[in-house]
């Protein structure tokens, strides 16, 4: 059931012992969205504990400092900025038909929870959840706030791309005030690059290949090249939005092999072309400038699928 | 004489004729404000224009776009976002001792101008302008409001660095509500790279070198890389930012080779290193993140004394 923000609120004031979910290979607005929620429930006197099916990477630590392992039996349980339950990872597969609550933001949500508020025009589950946050009233604490920075910041390619609008730059404005330190988390969560990604970004850069007359950009990156290098799977976020940057590029696509063989392919357009479209043909999903998808078989023949897909959508619009 | 927003305001109210000067080696912020200053007079039924020593790349085009040549005697000089007189390049030098009014946020500042107005704590001189012009209750068009928010993402790396406060936030939510088309301009500012830079970038990169156990690192772009890789000149502004990305990196410099031969060092810094008070050892100048200077003579020995300064600035802090 689709439910609006004060129902959300209700629902959340309502209820201890919540359980919140994000969703595997965390990135900044799960993580951001599930401390700053966690962190509200705690401070009004409820049980609370967000979990994740991966490794968090360390750059994630101070979103989750101090916050409690799982101690209670869950009563209610929310999944934040998961589109589909198969995001939710192995390790909390086990919850994929318990949800009760989902706050997310991704067009492509599969409506799996009980109730259901997707905000497709926020830039980051983040924004959706700081405007409910203020229907409870909530107390935006410093960390809290730091948290809600976090994931606008991160989502939007830190205010960058077309899905920052006014109210990202507004509520970072108030986030700010309340006490995010934007200049250190920007400078984490997009500096810090280790050593190792400036070698194994020459080996990157060198392999690009353009296709549909220099509209379609391709970054491939192999396991051996990760391991050569030294870097960790993790430093290859900013490639995704490289082949974009390309001039005259409407399709970047990355393809990054992880350490089993199979690759994970992350598209990103400009207008008029739809990742989302091509990632979901794809068995992925996302957002229409940013999508994604698990490639199972040969990675060259999924890429000539994209390929071909993409076309077909330049040739129709 | 140091002067106070009411003042330029007032200033600019009560003159005509109006020459816009603006820094060479033009960048969003001088230009975004040179431009949104001249539309807003424009408007108001004055003579104005902007004027630049150096070709305008073609990136900004749109801020430019309509704007009149000069074509009347200037009556009131105002030199926007320029620190000192040199800044003001060879063509526009005639002017160095004729700048009736200065609007600028480097607290590097010379004070040559009559009448001075400068706000070291605004991350862009376009945060100050717009400001003025609201004490002017000037019209904040799209075109202006685009012009604005040019210089005010651009300065702050897109939002990122530490001189992007609250207000340049709220500035940016109100001058996209005024129109400010802030995906369109960030794609045409930050992304758009040639292929040429993915040529020339391994080549960049591949030449890292590290010093003071890995806190300061330095990137040279000689012309021959350039030539080579068919990259013109302006596709180096995004090196200047990334040798200060390395983890563990306080002091990144770029040493960039001009076609003359000679070099241009821009330097970026962590806390506490002070980018401004290096620069202005070699006679260069800017802010205490970011700086820059003109490099005469061997560029190595010169790399070698920006080292040293740092080193010092390390051991005393």
């Amino acid at each position: 059931m689709r439910v609006d923000e004060n129902r959300v609120a209700e629902l959340l004031k309502a209820h201890d012992n919540i359980l919140i979910l994000t969703h595997m290979s965390p990135d900044g607005d799960t993580l951001g969205c599930g401390a700053a929620l966690c962190r509200v429930l705690l401070s009004n006197g409820k049980k609370a504990a967000v979990v994740n099916s991966d490794v968090i990477p360390d750059k994630y630590d101070y979103l989750m400092k101090g916050l409690p392992e799982v101690d209670f039996e869950p009563e209610f349980i929310v999944a934040v900025d998961v589109a589909t339950p198969s995001l939710l990872g192995d390790k909390l597969s086990i919850y994929s038909d318990k949800v009760d609550l989902c706050i997310d933001h991704h067009p492509s949500n599969s409506y799996y929870a009980k109730e259901v508020h997707v905000t497709p025009n926020d830039g980051a589950a983040c924004l959706t959840l700081y405007r409910i946050l203020k229907i409870m009233d909530a107390e935006i604490t410093a960390d809290v706030a730091g948290a809600l920075y976090t994931g606008i910041s991160t989502d939007t390619g830190c205010f960058r791309y077309s899905n920052a609008g006014a109210e990202c730059y507004k509520a970072a404005a108030e986030l700010i005030e309340a006490g995010a330190d934007n200049a250190w988390i920007n400078t984490r969560m997009f500096e810090n690059k280790p050593v190792a990604y400036y070698r194994l970004m020459p080996e990157v850069f060198k392999g690009l290949r353009l296709f549909a007359d220099g509209k379609i950009a391709v970054f491939k990156v192999t396991y051996e090249m990760l391991e050569k290098s030294g870097a960790k799977e993790d430093v290859c976020d900013p490639i995704a939005a490289m082949a974009r940057q390309i001039e005259g590029v409407l399709l970047g696509i990355t393809m990054k092999q992880k350490a089993d063989g199979s690759y994970k392919f992350s598209l990103r357009t400009h207008a008029p072309l739809d990742a989302s479209a091509i990632a979901k043909a794809l068995g992925g999903g996302g957002h229409v400038r940013a999508s994604g998808c698990a490639v199972t078989g040969d990675e060259e023949e999924a890429l000539k699928k994209v390929i071909r897909l993409a076309e077909k959508q330049l040739e129709e619009k």
